[in-house]
């Protein structure tokens, strides 16, 4: 079987959010499953020097005017901005990762929800008791998430994730790799379709 | 009539020449036509604080394998990275300026050999020579393209043109704006397409 796809995230992209919605389908169509994996932009932007989009001079009103349009160009229902914007996003990362651990297809289910949460249901997910009742919610073990947002074992694996992602070229989200072939952003899953399509082009 | 596109690019802009390949024929099965509009990205970069995409760390070495990506996914040939890279584009820009206020089919037919030039023959456009000598090829009167490129009322008219984009919220290449709808880089054309068929969405 085919490896899976690398898609890399962050829980406050917007536009990592709206692949969210796209990835799963897409990597189904050609026999492919994908491992989610969060990330950390705040700790990636040190490394490249870029800066959250909605704070840059002219890019950030562009950019909160695209993120709406852009969900109702792919058919994304729901989508608004948070009213806290950005967050930092250790503490559903660090669930996902550690849930990964135990049952990969429960921290799939429980990172659509975390997404889900932030940007459909405006919840402060940064909170570490609000991101363990999503997971929670989904059937995961909510004390045990809790806890593991503090576990130094699960801090640490975030941060070796993290610094991986950088080590493969991660610099945005979301970021998808394809058979070691990387692809930035939503509007590359044309490019990522034909690639998957066609082995490469 | 309904207005024209306005089509904003910078003439070291790899993305921007992928888009100059597909922006007349997209304006076309709309009925619409294009305003070619060179702008000067180092100027817009200091109100962004935005660096050129190849220097910066992990962003440059993917942009340069998708600039090549994307124009073989677009079915562009030809397109190369130029030896010097990236220019100051002040001596194209001003030629399609100047020759903007006396014939603009032409103007528009010097812009996309100015860009050919640069991304497909490896010409450097920003030697005024070399842009003069490309101007002169495609019908304009070399010598007073040449002289167009020093003359103080044209410097001025590009100054005015670039403080013109960003009072418009243009902050990149390529950047088209639809009936005041502000779409940037190529991979929107998707969007500008559907924008165009259907009025906004």
């Amino acid at each position: 079987m085919a490896a899976p796809i690398d898609f890399y995230f962050d829980f406050s992209s917007p536009y990592g959010y709206l692949a969210a919605q796209k990835i799963d389908a897409l990597a189904a169509r050609y026999g492919r499953t994908v491992d989610w994996r969060p990330v950390l932009l705040g700790v990636i932007f040190k490394e490249t020097g870029a800066a959250p989009l909605t704070v840059v001079p002219l890019k950030g009103d562009y950019s909160k005017r695209d993120f709406a349009r852009s969900a109702r160009f792919h058919g994304i229902t729901g989508f608004r901005m948070p009213s806290k914007f950005p967050i930092p996003a250790q503490a559903p990362s660090r669930i996902v990762l550690w849930l990964k651990a135990r049952d990969a297809a429960l921290a799939t289910r429980v990172a659509k929800a975390l997404y889900r949460a932030y940007f459909v249901d405006d919840v402060d997910i940064s909170n570490p008791d609000a991101a363990a009742a999503v997971a929670a919610n989904e059937g995961a073990d909510g004390a045990a998430a809790r806890a593991a947002i503090d576990d130094p074992a699960v801090k640490d694996a975030l941060k070796r994730e993290v610094e991986q992602a950088i080590a493969r070229g991660v610099f945005g989200s979301p970021f998808v790799i394809v058979d070691g072939e990387p692809f930035w952003g939503l509007d590359r899953f044309d490019q990522v379709e034909r690639w998957l399509a066609t082995g490469g082009f």
